[in-house]
């Protein structure tokens, strides 16, 4: 089942996408929702980021080129990150450059959704935990990484977040692709079976740091192929079973210095 | 005036504290509130963190010991991270340590309350966009650091991050001390004038990555004089125009290893 969030008629509202049509639906997404009867063609609403995260967590390099490769041991600590809310976008908005800045770095991910509170879970129990899957793009700009390590800053900026286009929750995380389409050539396409830290062990090592919350977002790594991108560019991150979030880089007029 | 939050008869209720009581408010605490006209005594209440912020965001190192030690140029790319709401506990409640960890660090440091969305201000108007004041622990399990710098682990844990007791709206940022005791000894005391990087620079600097929305909380670094403490022991974070922010660190059974 796939869900969609979106505005029509200025309100936000969220809706099970069949075909081309998306049926309305109220109540909470991650249980207890029913259908309103009003059914909406896709084409006419404006279709916004599926969900708003309170956290939303990503991992360092996590993909290898091929199973060959995969390291005999799991990292001890991973790299893992947060980017804020405020990064946040959906598809077809546009990515704003920093001022200062000609270019960022596009990932294309399997976005994990959390739709139960889940604290100290298991790697058997994960798949309990996830309401759905949907993709993610962690912008970064790796120029404002800190010498010492820090990412904070270069991946926080404003819409360096776009999640979408739906939230899948019929899907098999283990047998999709992550696809990357650069004004339309490909430059990302690998199977999450080349992840290194695996999707089940990463949310419940997660879990026993932190508690998860219904809608927190878990980027599960970008396979090999990401780089650099620039004004105008447009970057489409894809996996079949999900749909393409579709996203230009524009520049702007802001900058970081005070 | 002092903004407090609170369970009462078991609901979270807000409320403006004078002397030893709490006059009950309702509405936004950021704009629009007003009095319902009930008065508890302070004592019967049940304190929570004065806010469940959006962002936590917090500044590495930024203190010296002196002003001649304060350097000549702010750093280009300051080390700010984020700790999740997950991670907020209120006064008088445990801090819990991981399993396979005994010591943990604390850091008492004047915490930043934003009142209003802020994207791009400068630091002239960054008064204008605060609402008040609180103290914060900045709890840190060092041993989860990353080899290469990352430290979001180690700041993540549930309980890691004690916000209060409540928000001082009226309080000159630049004239008060930041203290802590360990079980009744003093650590920690020093004015804010011995920071590196200012509030207003920072608050500003961010303002530039990422829109701050209200109620985010933004941790302004810690003096000199934190270090580990152990089970048991009990913390008392301090500005004297705010309050006592007083957790004690407890051991756990919960293992950060799947």
């Amino acid at each position: 089942m796939k869900f969609a969030r979106f505005t029509y008629k200025n309100e936000v509202q969220y809706g099970v996408v069949t075909n081309d049509d998306i049926s309305l639906i109220e109540g909470p997404i991650y249980g207890g929702w029913g259908y309103t009867g009003e059914v909406l063609p896709l084409d006419q609403v404006n279709l916004l980021a599926p969900v708003v995260p309170e956290k939303i967590i990503g991992i360092g390099a996590n993909y290898v080129g091929s199973k060959e490769e995969k390291p005999d041991q799991l990292p001890e600590i991973p790299v893992f990150f947060f980017k804020p809310a405020s990064s946040v976008v959906g598809t077809e908005e546009e990515i704003i450059m920093p001022r200062g800045i000609d270019e960022v770095k596009f990932e294309s991910e399997l976005a994990v959704i959390i739709g139960k509170e889940a604290k100290n879970i298991e790697e058997d129990e994960v798949l309990d935990y996830i309401f759905g899957y949907t993709i993610g793009n962690d912008v970064t700009a790796p120029q404002l990484f800190h010498e010492n390590g820090h990412w904070t800053l270069g991946k926080a900026f404003d819409t360096f977040t776009p999640i979408g286009p739906y939230i899948e929750t019929d899907l098999d995380p283990s047998k999709v692709s992550v696809k990357a389409d650069i004004n339309e050539v490909e430059t990302q396409n690998s199977p999450t079976d080349l992840m290194i830290v695996s999707l089940t062990y990463m949310v419940s090592y997660l879990s026993k740091v932190m508690t998860l919350k219904p809608g927190d977002c878990i980027l599960t790594g970008s396979p090999l192929g990401a780089h650099f991108i620039k004004d105008q560019d447009v970057v489409e991150c894809k996996i079949d079973e999900i749909g393409t979030l579709k996203n230009r880089l524009v520049k702007t007029s802001v900058s970081v210095e005070s």
